[in-house]
């Protein structure tokens, strides 16, 4: 059996989980407290980080990036990157956009906060870095409109790596419930779009123990 | 023609600037003084950051990560990544190693200190970072080491991005004067070998204006 090791509150696993899931392909997940550093997990990915996935051939795979690179090399239907180089580059571009920039100027600052100090006590709740991602946070979805204002998906016609990793971070925000969709009606729209395919019910279905979702999260039709 | 647009000191640009020569692509360098913000540079690059390459047919391209592939995609011989689903991820780990965490915790804390903070001036130079730097060098040059030991190249039998990356952040490094190669046999070996490689010669022969080279940084026996 194919398993992802991963946690609740990353968006790179939430990622893989649902483009592991658009791609058809089963798979077991087991949530990983990577702040514990069990000797079992440091074996299996010295970096002692998640996502991990394994294989059911036993290759171990660790990085989303490396991870999401070989999923399409291996099983390529449906491809969720493009279909030639000029587009596979706009999906990794925007791939790198939302698991870097958006990452680091929006749900570090208030799903890191909120959401993940929570678990790793070294990760002190900062004001000002609520205050920073909740600035960061409109300029973002404003990117977002515009994209979705031009295509279907935020990559192209077709649902990309870019939407899954867009989504991800939008989906850990939205738990906490940090969007402020108003004011944001394209980016809203593709957001419903995905929530309602069915490989996001499981992330919708989630809970992170002892926190609540934000009344909501679930709901298809917010 | 192909333009690449680097500055000096991103080993991003610097891996790069490798790969396309390994792959036999004619290309021109433009050094893009990137914390002036051009308005020209940064309408071809909102993010304004390099390396930014403009292929002939007029596609432009940022992050090293979307370039690189996007290079392997079109321009697949010869191949830099592996030949096979499995080694091709074993050679992206290792690229997300040496351009992610080596890069923090080794090449920004150095390169960044001694060589990037003369042009960029909100960077101010820090004991702290460099001390933390020369800590961080050894314990990277060991695992070098130990990829060298093994394998004839970083992630296998054949040379791979993998070398370039890990060369480019030590080819920073070495202008600076800040690897400790003796008591690394074989990292110094392997570095040797791909110093002597036409590819990096103009690396080689590059001066960073106002900051002169370590004495044995061209030297293919240092």
């Amino acid at each position: 059996m194919r398993t992802l090791h991963h946690v609740w509150f990353s968006a790179a696993c939430r990622m893989l989980r649902l483009g592991l899931a658009e791609k058809g392909l089963d798979f077991a997940t087991r949530v990983e407290r990577i702040w514990e550093q069990r000797d079992a997990f440091l074996a299996l990915n010295p970096a002692g980080e998640v996502p991990v996935l394994i294989e059911p051939d036993g290759t171990t795979l660790t990085e989303a990036w490396v991870i999401t690179e070989y999923l399409e090399e291996v099983y390529p239907d449906p491809g969720l990157l493009g279909a030639d180089p000029v587009s596979r580059a706009e999906t990794r571009r925007l791939m790198i956009w939302f698991a870097g920039r958006f990452a680091a100027e929006v749900t570090h600052n208030l799903v890191g906060q909120k959401i993940v100090s929570r678990f790793v006590h070294d990760l002190h709740p900062s004001a000002g870095a609520i205050r920073a991602g909740r600035e960061a946070v409109g300029y973002h979805l404003d990117y977002i409109d515009y994209l979705a204002e031009q295509r279907r998906w935020l990559a192209g016609d077709a649902l990309s790596w870019a939407d899954l990793a867009a989504g991800a971070e939008l989906s850990l925000l939205d738990y906490a419930g940090e969007v402020p969709w108003d004011g944001h009606p394209e980016a809203r729209t593709w957001y419903a779009r995905l929530k309602s395919r069915p490989s996001f019910r499981p992330l919708l279905e989630e809970e992170i123990p002892g926190i609540r979702p934000a009344p909501h999260y679930a709901d298809p039709d917010f």
